[in-house]
């Protein structure tokens, strides 16, 4: 199908469906939607070597791809492609040696180089992340999954971790919990630093200190969660319920708590984030997981469009968005025996 | 680093690590391999920019995602960037409707008129699989991830599901299992064909007829393992043991035999095929599962190679390659109650 035709079956000009797909900030969100609901349903897309040619664009967002592998990453992609399907643009993932910030560098210089994307997201930032003044030097558009503590303004999408994390913790303390340990995600992450003062506030609002003995960071794995509870839960003074930093590492949490033959939900509680992984769900584990919830797709779908706004000269001190995180109580959390 | 003198260090000329990086068949294996590692231990990468200049190359591998996602795709992914982040080549992905043949076959032809890739990754084939004859005729090189049986000739990395599930099988008859049900991935691809027939090939060699009352097909996840494990295990004549297509799908699996008060191994013996994720390991899981195993980091890293060498020149009926399986026992099956 042609935009001619498209743009006529929903009584709008070319022009406006041309710059609703594109992400142009001059058409409203709900036209927005609108377009490209359309354009999904019937089969509508947009030919993107014309649109490279009439606007000199690459048709690409740019992300950087450490080969440590990340379970968050295919769901995150998997959001980014909802939105980008009818926004004729790609994505190019550019494969780079984990923690080595001087190699992503580089390979944001010859991204600049070569014109290949248009703008670039970047994960997982720490509160003051070099990459955020390199980009910002380069001139090429960025938009930050997280948030950082950098003197650039810069784009941001992120969610409230921080409160997420109190507000487990407080149902724990509400509970009567007292000894409550926190596997935590990646030292040195802003993400992980505002989980642990989510932690840490929730204690002191109730005149409690969060036991630094309790705590640890360690990537998101069932491995991590087992090795992490296993140790906590054969200590002397053993935690009565844990802050677990994904399903994954709850997953490993359980078992741990089974191996010792206990019972979650009685003998020891267990809550944990949850980013919605289509293939773990929380309400099916046995028992069902109290979980922090946050749609990882959603956050990537969402992303997609900030990053096409920006290309489209939105102002980047607009683009803030900080998600609330939904608590949600099941089986696994439970008055301390 | 320069090139100069990276080959220097390397004892080689410049132009033979030019080569062996961008996986030129003239250069062996052996060297192939000692140039990307001494290319990573010393933090050597090519010039991106000088490359495409000298070679008219994009510099991209294409892959086309559909947005449902998918577990396997991000260690595939990550395996990729553990070869090219030597190699100077972006992932460039295209997001496409799911099942929508028609979109992915625009989407390669609009591929190939912008020049953004030098060669696509197709996965998960179904055995006349139209996107073979489409890229054929683009000429645009590609690689199978899986098999086909295309009248066209095309380059494949496979592993044997069938002898896989046939020997995981064979397994659970040697044990005495006579009522064996099979949980396997989605419909009309070619792996899950290759896994039933292998399926079958295992009763009918003893003279047994697998009962297709017992064999379904669905996606990978705990949900559909804990169902479709429910739905036999409550039948009047329920089968004493499982294959499961995946280790997510085990998941599931386990906790239906627990909530039904039995036990894996005991009541219940269960093995999986195992694409070993980093997050998710067969052997801590309790009973430890017996797994059939091959790494999909090791097939996106291997795939990687073979796409290099063939945007290199190299044939494309020279590049077939059949992975064996590994099959691997623990506590997850015993003889039947």
């Amino acid at each position: 199908m042609k935009l001619r035709e498209f743009a006529k079956q929903l009584g709008l000009s070319p022009t406006t469906v041309s710059r609703a797909l594109s992400g142009y900030p001059e058409v409203s969100e709900a036209t927005r939607a609108r377009v490209a609901s359309e354009a999904m349903r019937l089969g509508y897309r947009p030919d993107i070597n014309a649109v490279r040619l009439k606007t000199g664009r690459a048709g690409a967002i740019g992300v950087m791809m450490a080969r440590s592998g990340e379970i968050h990453f295919a769901e995150f992609m998997s959001g980014m492609a909802q939105r980008l399907e009818t926004a004729d643009t790609d994505i190019l993932i550019t494969p780079i040696t984990a923690h080595n910030d001087e190699d992503e560098m580089q390979a944001y210089r010859r991204l600049v180089e070569s014109r290949r994307v248009d703008a670039v997201i970047i994960h997982s930032p720490r509160p003051r992340d070099p990459r955020i003044g390199v980009l910002n030097s380069l001139g090429l558009p960025f938009l930050v999954h997280g948030r950082s503590e950098s003197e650039h303004v810069h784009a941001w999408l992120d969610i409230d971790n921080e409160n997420a994390v109190r507000r487990s913790t407080e149902h724990l303390l509400d509970l009567g919990h007292r000894r409550i340990a926190m596997i935590n995600g990646l030292r040195g992450k802003t993400y992980s630093i505002h989980r642990e003062q989510g932690f840490r506030v929730a204690h002191q609002e109730r005149g409690l200190v969060a036991d630094p003995n309790l705590m640890v960071c360690d990537k998101f794995s069932d491995e991590s969660g087992f090795r992490h509870a296993r140790s906590f839960l054969e200590r002397a003074n053993a935690p009565t319920a844990i802050v677990a930093g994904s399903t994954m590492t709850a997953l490993g949490v359980y078992r741990a708590v089974r191996s010792l033959g206990m019972t979650v939900g009685q003998n020891v509680s267990v809550i944990a984030h949850d980013d919605v992984f289509p293939y773990l769900t929380a309400e099916s584990m046995v028992p069902s997981l109290s979980t922090t919830r946050s749609s990882m797709r959603a956050a990537g779908t969402r992303c997609a469009e900030l990053t096409l706004q920006l290309i489209a000269g939105r102002a980047v001190d607009e683009i803030h968005e900080l998600w609330p995180v939904e608590l949600i109580l099941r089986e696994s959390t439970a008055p301390p025996p």
